[in-house]
This record gives structure tokens, C-alpha cells and sequence, in this order.
């Protein structure tokens, strides 16, 4: 077999995987952001009818699955492999959603850039042969991520006007061997950058050269131009991030146009009334604005060509402790409607 | 092309990838051990001159990917990818152990069955047409796991008698398109079993039902027997987990020899002095079992065929903390040194 190897970090398809159905769902304060009419399903209260956050972000990964698996008229027992991941120790959203899916898991981490971490997987295990359906999911909760990895919530603690807030929701996606699009057409796996940021409340400036240098390298291996895409479409910059990303590319010789860059952390909240101050975040925000908008955009032919690039800040409470800096990755994958 | 699924969990790959070079990194308790002789390098002190252990731990990884590179004569930019994992929150030793690597890097994390996780993911890469050589590493370490899941090591807690001791190390092994093997023939993905086991000081009894749901139905998928393996080795069920789990097998109809079924955390430690208590344990307990010995075996001809079961238990202390109990995975490969 042909290696398929497109440069140093990219990989075409042979046989592009179809992205066949997605589901997302999300929490009241999503559901009033600009994009609140998208999303499939709205959860009045944070916490789900569960006993924990935990279980409730973990709730949200079930129905997401489950939604994205109905509307492709499927059961899960015909879906292979679930692929996925949250922010929170040890995966515990993921890992008790895959409990209740009973089949074969994989569980990944990679921060905020879970969702195309497993898009750029699952699509590998699709087009090699190993499977006809995947289902990937990637989750975040803003009281379960605030908990673990900032303050408790009853402290009412005042946020910097560089900090993010984490997406309380899911997104699911199935992929499939078969099918009319959208397609991933390639995935561009990204290394680990660090420029030595340490400021836990502004992960956007952490984050931007990572993404910076999947986008440059993605556009190197396929001999692309910001031009050739409808949308390039980062995870959750936030608005700091998402400036500071445009300026590195530009220092990189590529200029992009400031209404076809967008964020998923941008694009979520309301940042005149919502008080998210630098935008939102969280494993849950790229997914939920893929499943929710971007895949409508595809499907309904407003776009046809867009490179999804999730950013994951790969920090923990301890390496900070430990006065670490803030390592990012940055995953892209083409996703095209019309090949 | 046509799809290698081999039944419900299963593929069979057409090329099977080799692994081409491997290395052990362990502690100084683990070198005390009866397989003391087989790891590469043996630290004095588990801090390994760092300042934390938790970065003690990430030099474990670097050195351990290192090495194998430096056996298999390549420079770490020949490699394509890096795939794996460690226990720590948010994979804080592997993340930064990829920050010094600069390659594409996936995240994953199955607790303790994180080396098969990513050897049948990495051999899935090879096999696919995506990369001509990948590493795989995965590691732990007994003081990070002590205070990040038990507590802390200056109580000097007395600990159960069927609690396991987390093995310090790191292995790690590069796979490749070409060579002459090992070969990994194999690869059966797991499903998260949880039969209600929430004694967080036992996990082998919690891991065993879900190593033997894998090993059956890698039997059942690729049509094979316990006959057919001249060792099937779990990751780190311990004394209590493997002897739980040979019970259940039989339950299943399958007879295994006592002496072919062996679980690295039995393996790695000498029970009678090591105050081990029910066996090693961590994800580079099977890693350096199987990077330091199961490899030199199969390389040496001792034997041909392996069935290599890693197994973790996905709890995090949140989740003890909220009633649940312990849902397990384990993930297996076979590998073979003559096809």
C-alpha cells in the first residue's frame, strides 16, 4: 500500500470518510449566545437532573452519541469504535458515557483539541480499512473545568478580561466509510508548542502559536492558501487568541481575511452581554459549534471547504504549581462538502 | 478496499507493522526485581535529578523514546508520530516529554492500559498508509500516582493487602512499516466492563472482568484458542486480579495453563520481600514488562507468540468521591515473531 503521507504532518484520504450525522447539545447560557437556534438541544439547567456536574457532563456526552446515532437511523451496536475525551482527571465524562455505549473505546486526550484529535483518528481507522462507523465526542462543562482547574463556583471569584469560559455542552459525530459529505479530506497532526506563556488566565496567547504552526505546516503539506478555504476555523482562541493567531500568520507571510477566520470561542457568546470577557472554551466548545453550526453551513452549501483547527492548552494545576509554562497542540482537518 | 474488521472487536492487519526497537527506563525498586536484569537503565533515585517527580517522570518518557530511537539508529525527526499516555492529570508527563520530542503527537489515555491503547492505534497508523515509523511510550510513576490518587507519601499510610504498588518507568517502543519483527498480527479494542466493584484498594479485581471480556473475544473474532499462545499476558491485575480473571475464563470455557497466563505486575516484583502486596501496577508497569523482557523472549525465540492484555481501571478520585465504581478496559494485541 501507497504511504499517504502529504509532507511531514498531513495525510490525504484515499477515501475521504463521510461525516454522516452530528448532535450537539448544550447548556442554557450556549443556547442564548448567537448561535443558541443551531443547536439540537438545550438543557435548562447546568446540572442535567444528575447528582454531580460530572455525571451531568457526562450525561451530555450519552445524548449526544445517542442523538447523532438516531438521526443517522442507526442503533450504537452498529457504530465500531467511539473515540473521545474531556478536560476533566483521568476522562471520567468519557469514560462513564463509554460504560453505557458498550463498544470498543478509545479514549484520548488533548485538551481543547480532543474533537479533531479524534476526528483526525477516527477518519484514519475509517479510510485504513478498520471500520465502517465511528463515533467520536468530545464534551466540557463550565462548573466541572471550574472546580477542577480554577475556583469553586460559590466563591464568586472576579475573572481576569483575558480569561475564557468553558462551554458547558457536547458534540458527537459518526463517521462512515460511505456517504455524500461533508467529507474529511485531510488531517494535519499537530506537535507540541510552547513559547513560554505562563498565564493561566489567558490560554488564548498560549494557545495561538500552536495553532499557528499546524495551519502554516497544513498549508505547506498540501501546497494550500488561506484562499483556498471558505472557513479556517479555530477551537477556542477566544478574541485575544484569535488576533494574535492572525498576526503570527501574517509574520508567516500568510494573510488571511478577518471575516474567514473565525473561532468557535468567538462565535459562541454574546461578548457585549454575556460576560465571557476573551470568549468561551472548553473541549465542548469546538464540538458543539462544528456539530451544531459548522455542519449546517456544510450541509446547506453557505460553505463548502473548511479547515477545522481545535487548540488545546496541555496544562495541568500541578505544572503550574510547578511553575511550568503552558504547552499548546493544535490538530486541523479539512472538511469539504463538495470534493 | 476491503474493511480488516476480523468480528466485532477485532482487525487483522495485512501488513503487520514491526517493532523495530524498544527501551526500559525503571526505578531502583523495580531493578530489585526479578526482571531487574532486563531493563535497559536502572535510575538510583526516582526523582532522576529533577525537581519534581512529576517531571521526574517526563524524563522517564524522554529518555525511554530516546533510547529506543538511538537502538533503532534514527533521529527522533524520522519518527511521524508519537502516541501516548501516563496517568497524571491531564497526561502531564508524556505532554511534556512530546514538548522536548517536536513531532506529531496523540494524546491518549487508558489509565494503566494505555501501552495497548497505543501500540493498536499506532499499528492501525502503520498499517493504514499514514506513517512509516511510529513511537509509542507510556509511563508512571509511584510517588506522581501516591499523591495524586492516594495520599500523600510522608503519612506513611499503611496500605492494603490487596493494593498494588505503581510501578516507577517508562517504556517505549518504535513501530515500522518495514523490518523483520516482532510482528503485531492483531488488534482487539476494548469495551469499558464495570461489574460494580468500588474498592478503589483492589483494582484487579475490578480490571479482571474487563481483560477477560477483550481475551474472549479475541479468541472468539480471530477463531483462536488459549492453545494457540505461548504466553497470554495481562498488564497489572496483580495476584488477586489474574487469579479472579483465569476463574472467569473458565467460566467462559476457556482453560488456560497456569504458567501461560503471567500478568506484569506479578512478574515485576519479587513478592516474598518487595512488600508489593497484591503486585505492580501503573501504565509503565506493562511497558517496561514488555519493553524490557516480553520483547528480548520474542526476539530470542523464547517464544513466538504473545497476547499482550494491558488493563485499567478508569476511575478518578472525583469519581470515588461521588459512589461510582470502577469502570475497566483492556485492550489487547498479538504480536508474533515468526508470521
Amino acid at each position: 500500500m501507497a504511504v499517504k503521507k502529504v509532507g511531514k504532518q498531513t495525510v490525504k484520504f484515499k477515501n475521504p470518510p463521510t461525516v454522516l450525522s452530528v448532535a450537539s447539545i448544550v447548556g442554557p447560557k450556549e443556547r442564548e449566545g448567537p448561535l443558541g437556534n443551531y443547536f439540537d438541544k438545550t438543557v435548562s439547567d447546568d446540572i442535567f437532573n444528575e447528582k454531580s456536574w460530572e455525571k451531568a457532563e457526562s450525561k451530555f456526552i450519552k445524548e449526544a452519541i445517542c442523538l447523532a446515532t438516531k438521526k443517522a437511523l442507526m442503533n450504537i451496536q452498529d457504530i465500531d469504535y467511539m473515540l473521545g475525551g474531556d478536560l476533566l482527571n483521568q476522562l471520567m465524562s468519557t469514560n462513564f458515557a463509554a460504560r453505557d455505549m458498550q463498544i470498543p473505546f478509545y479514549g484520548l486526550f488533548s485538551a481543547c483539541s480532543t474533537l479533531t484529535e479524534s476526528l483526525g483518528l477516527g477518519s484514519k481507522i475509517i479510510d485504513g480499512g478498520y471500520a465502517d462507523y465511528v463515533v467520536v465526542s468530545t464534551a466540557s462543562h463550565f462548573a466541572t473545568a471550574e472546580r477542577q482547574f480554577r475556583n469553586p463556583l460559590e466563591l464568586g471569584n472576579q475573572r481576569k478580561l483575558t480569561a475564557q469560559w468553558t462551554v458547558t455542552g457536547s458534540g458527537a459525530a459518526i463517521l462512515s466509510r460511505k456517504g455524500h459529505g461533508p467529507y474529511i479530506t485531510y488531517v494535519t497532526t499537530g506537535k507540541v508548542i510552547d513559547l513560554g506563556i505562563n498565564d493561566v488566565n489567558n490560554m488564548g496567547a498560549a494557545m495561538a502559536p500552536a495553532a499557528v504552526n499546524t495551519i502554516v505546516n497544513h498549508f505547506k503539506d498540501t501546497k494550500s492558501m488561506p484562499s483556498d478555504y471558505d472557513l479556517i476555523v479555530t477551537g477556542d482562541l477566544g478574541k485575544i487568541g484569535r488576533e494574535i493567531a492572525i498576526e503570527l500568520l501574517e509574520k508567516e507571510n500568510y494573510k488571511v481575511e478577518e471575516d474567514k477566520f473565525i473561532d468557535c470561542g468567538v462565535e459562541i457568546f454574546n461578548h457585549d452581554c454575556q460576560d465571557t470577557h476573551a470568549g468561551g472554551s472548553g473541549a465542548g466548545c469546538c464540538a458543539v459549534v462544528f456539530c451544531g453550526y459548522l455542519f449546517k453551513q456544510l450541509v446547506n452549501k453557505e460553505c463548502n471547504h473548511i479547515l477545522l483547527v481545535a487548540t488545546g492548552a496541555l496544562l495541568s494545576t500541578t505544572s503550574c504549581q510547578q511553575g511550568e509554562s503552558i504547552p499548546s497542540i493544535a490538530h486541523a482537518v479539512s472538511i469539504k462538502m463538495v470534493l
